[in-house]
């Protein structure tokens, strides 16, 4: 039996969702690949929670339950105020997994590759504007740098265009990148005007209560930024050209459906070109997908037309690319 | 540099396909991959021809479609007539590629991983009869078995579930697996009868002289019980229930479309379950593909709905499945 000591910044929706699924399925970790997960360590904004001989997940959840943070824990565990780029390097772990919002996330995730650990994330800004330095360093040091829920959740785009398709050229990607935005329209597509489908997003917990990543295109911009840094070669998300859907109007939308159309924010990928946009797609289209899916199109010069779809958002979801990843990493380690 | 000797098995359509790629995309390989392809030897039925030193793959392709056999390749190279099975032992190789149709290929696939040579396999047969015992034996020797062309041509299904979804547990997945049978039942929906559809699906070369692989669902079944191994457990073709379309009727194909579905085959695998058989699908359902396509819906415990759907066979859409793994086998060597 392996042991890969893993180390979690981010003990919110997501790196809950992580701890669950490493609780629930161990024991079948355990049985299909020979590995066996210790947690050594878990971070949220109140605090470092660290424990070279492993934390136990449940009562981890049942306190961030409970009090809302980590630092509420003080009669088991010692909690340390470390910041990210100090644990690190305190914490000897041997994967370090970020599902935190950090932008500056990049810094620490440098410093944990040059410690010699691996990088896991499901944080989508160290990668749309460090693609290059970050994966250079992990291939310098021959470490694991994964980022499967970056983009579309679990559903295994990432995978697909890094680890198969090796004798492929990629000639375009299209795709719908976003849930939040095909939720609010297709909710304007029923009638509703945009700022009450955005309400009603946002009651739903669909959309957060600052919605402007998802409605500027800034998501699936940072997205597409690293679909092209797979698919071609790094570029950053400030060379990308994003139009969102705060200007798309009831009547827009109505128009595309009486053309048997329906208007997605759609993403396209070429060599050195990335827009995301607001687009009419053809109701036959893969790209006009249900709120809860995405969808991306990928043209190959051998294989054609090549489409993957599945769930792009979720906590459940995303947790299955972060763990994918966490196993992925703990193979080749 | 690196550079991999490769020994290749068949050199009809696929393998012809897949000589091409090599060749006019060596460049773009190497400069990706830093890997070298050097073909040692190419076998067809008239014999083998073997030069340690590479053989000329343009040449090659010239004999092959001048004369239609390598045998006739006399003035050059030396001609061997070897059995499959001697060949992978005398030929020092580091992956041995099966793109036959040899039944009992199995038997060379074998020998080739004990003398611990790579194999790659396009050829069906073999894994759909000794899944267990080939994959227990690349994994005793640690050489890689790659087998991503056998279902759905290159798209890379089969990458995604043995490499990607990690974490998830598959608890079922429902695929059309057979662009043959959907090219004929697309022809009965609009009037034929299924005898002058075979006929027009044969004309068209897209239906073989004995049809019976696809007419019987033969080949969906052998994708099938590969899907099921690679998802679930090893199991073989003879536990698996097919049923195929000879006996649909035109009147079944026309009420299928009168209630908004349409009939394809469609195989079903879910643990320790495999069937193959025509089934009435909803025309908005991912499995009511086009005839050059193909379609899996992949559920999982975690990620829920998956869907991947592309090319299912074609001579191009199979070699990138075939030269995939070989790139993959390289990077792995």
């Amino acid at each position: 039996m392996k042991e890969i000591k893993l180390s979690l910044f981010g003990f919110g929706n997501v790196g809950k969702a992580v701890s669950r699924v490493l609780l629930e399925k161990g024991v079948f970790f355990r049985e299909k690949y020979g590995v066996e997960f210790k947690v050594v360590s878990i971070a949220d904004t109140s605090g470092v929670v660290w424990l070279p001989e492993g934390i136990d997940l449940r009562e981890a959840l049942i306190i961030r339950e409970n009090f809302g943070k980590l630092s509420a824990w003080t009669n088991d565990y010692e909690v340390y105020n470390f910041t990210p780029d100090e644990a690190v390097r305190e914490i000897d772990a041997d994967v370090v997994i970020d599902v935190t919002n950090d932008r500056n996330a990049w810094r620490w995730h440098l410093a944990a590759l040059r410690e010699g650990k691996g990088v896991i994330t499901s944080n989508k800004p160290p990668l749309a504007f460090h693609y290059a330095e970050l994966t250079k360093e992990a291939e310098r040091r021959d470490v694991p740098y994964l980022f499967e829920a970056t983009v579309m959740a679990g559903t295994p785009v990432i995978g697909l265009l890094r680890e198969n398709l090796l004798g492929d050229a990629v000639e375009r990607i299209d795709a719908v990148l976003n849930a939040t935005t095909t939720f609010i329209l297709s909710r304007m597509e029923v009638g509703l005007n945009f700022e009450d489908a955005l309400r009603e997003a946002q009651a739903l917990g669909i959309a957060e209560r600052d919605p402007s990543g998802d409605i500027l295109g800034i998501d699936a911009g940072y997205k597409a930024t690293i679909l092209h840094c797979v698919a071609f070669s790094p570029v950053t998300f400030d060379e990308v050209r994003v139009r969102g859907i705060a200007e798309v109007t009831p009547d827009e939308v109505r128009r595309a459906r009486a053309k048997g159309k329906t208007v997605r924010l759609v993403a396209t990928v070429e060599r050195g070109e990335v827009t995301v946009e607001p687009k009419e797609v053809p109701l036959e289209s893969p790209l006009a997908v249900g709120s809860h899916e995405n969808a991306a199109v990928i043209k190959t010069d051998l294989l054609g037309e090549l489409l993957i779809k599945g769930a792009g958002a979720g906590l459940k979801e995303t947790a299955s690319g972060v763990v994918s990843d966490i196993i992925k990493a703990s193979l080749r380690l």
